[in-house]
């Protein structure tokens, strides 16, 4: 078994070198966290759309939305990307249509996968078992912004590849060498190594720094989102 | 003036929001550390083509022609990718063609660059002259391998963007915070780190690790190389 980090969307098919990987697609602010936040809240389905046009057009159906470009809530959608918005009491048993600037491009890009499922420190000990007991190899694929690197979903794929290579899996590529050593940098003080990154600065200019603790959270969601061939993000 | 590290050719359209850059190209192992070789040792130009094709068609014509791919020699091709192969002896006063695996592609994502130039630790030091007479923006464009990230080259743009940043130049990505973090860990014992990469075991196996050490030794070549309008590398 081997483990791989993949740093964007962009990159991933310099990476996949075919299907037969379990892909954990990671956007820890905010879209991988809100997707695990809203299935622990009940949430029957999570229905991940690319544009904005096809989120309108499940709106015109009647179907709850979130949906968010560049940190903001678009103004159509119910919800935007914070975990916050998805509370029990509005989203338990609903199906709920997801588009954000990346979390659901990154879905898309690697839609082929054998197994692609959903990854954020909320979940990393649910995901870390599920990983193992499929014994394939694994791919963690970061969403990243507008394809460029970030560091936020970076510290998460080396925090999920060490608990992997604890159990003997290889690090697969340098990409994975440089997460792995950046969390064992980051791991003892995560939230001050995490206000160096371009993304809080984004959050803070728009007073939505009040999920990043949630975010870095490890364990809150005790669940392992699936996409299904039928483009549905369910629990498994 | 702000510098920026773009770990993969495939990235590069998603860092360069204008052309308005000096685009430092850089393959560590090995060619802009032979491409920077040659030039020191008398080469009038480096010509540099994507493909085998049309460095096999300037063979026809009578250039020199270093061609390399997947780390080993073309066979038909006068040089491979290790600088101690382009002696003054061989190359003083001639044009040399120049293919190899990641080196030239690179080159060839950023020709648009308003200024592109070629970087290894054997002119470093003559570079970040020129970037601050330059007073432009830097955009450190990895050529990674065969797209993917990888740590040599991210080292040295650790370094670069390190001089850049003592003189005032703002670290403009997290990919950017990251190589300059990188670079922290590794420059004390640099060979031991980069003995951990992909790389190093692809030249260790088919016996080419002769040149890692002069690859990651600085200011061997007082030079800058300058890509012109007309495809040709001259030194400065």
């Amino acid at each position: 078994m081997k483990v791989d980090v993949c740093f964007s969307p962009a990159l991933y098919p310099y990476y996949a070198d075919s299907n037969n990987y379990i892909v954990v697609v990671v956007d820890i602010f905010r879209a991988t966290t809100t997707m695990c936040a809203a299935l622990k809240n009940g949430a029957k389905c999570i229905i991940p759309v690319a544009s904005i046009e096809e989120a309108q057009q499940y709106k015109a159906k009647g179907y709850l939305v979130g949906a968010e470009r560049n940190v903001k809530r678009c103004d159509f959608a119910d919800f935007g990307n914070s975990p916050f918005d998805y509370t029990k009491e509005k989203v338990e048993g609903k199906e709920i249509v997801f588009t954000t600037t990346n979390g659901t491009q990154a879905i898309e890009a690697a839609a082929n996968a054998d197994v692609l499922t959903i990854g954020a420190f909320s979940n990393i000990s649910a995901l870390t078992e599920f990983c193992i007991q499929k014994q394939k190899d694994v791919m963690i694929l970061c969403a990243g912004w507008n394809n460029r690197f970030n560091i936020e979903d970076t510290l998460f794929g080396g925090a999920l590849a060490e608990r992997l290579v604890v159990k003997g899996y290889a690090s697969a590529s340098d990409a994975t060498k440089v997460a792995l050593s950046m969390w064992q940098e980051a791991k003892s003080e995560l939230k001050s190594y995490i206000n160096r990154t371009e993304h809080i600065k984004r959050l803070e200019a728009n007073n939505l720094q009040d999920s990043v603790e949630y975010c870095l959270t490890v364990d809150t969601a005790n669940l392992v989102p699936l996409y299904d061939n039928v483009n549905k993000v369910l629990k498994l």
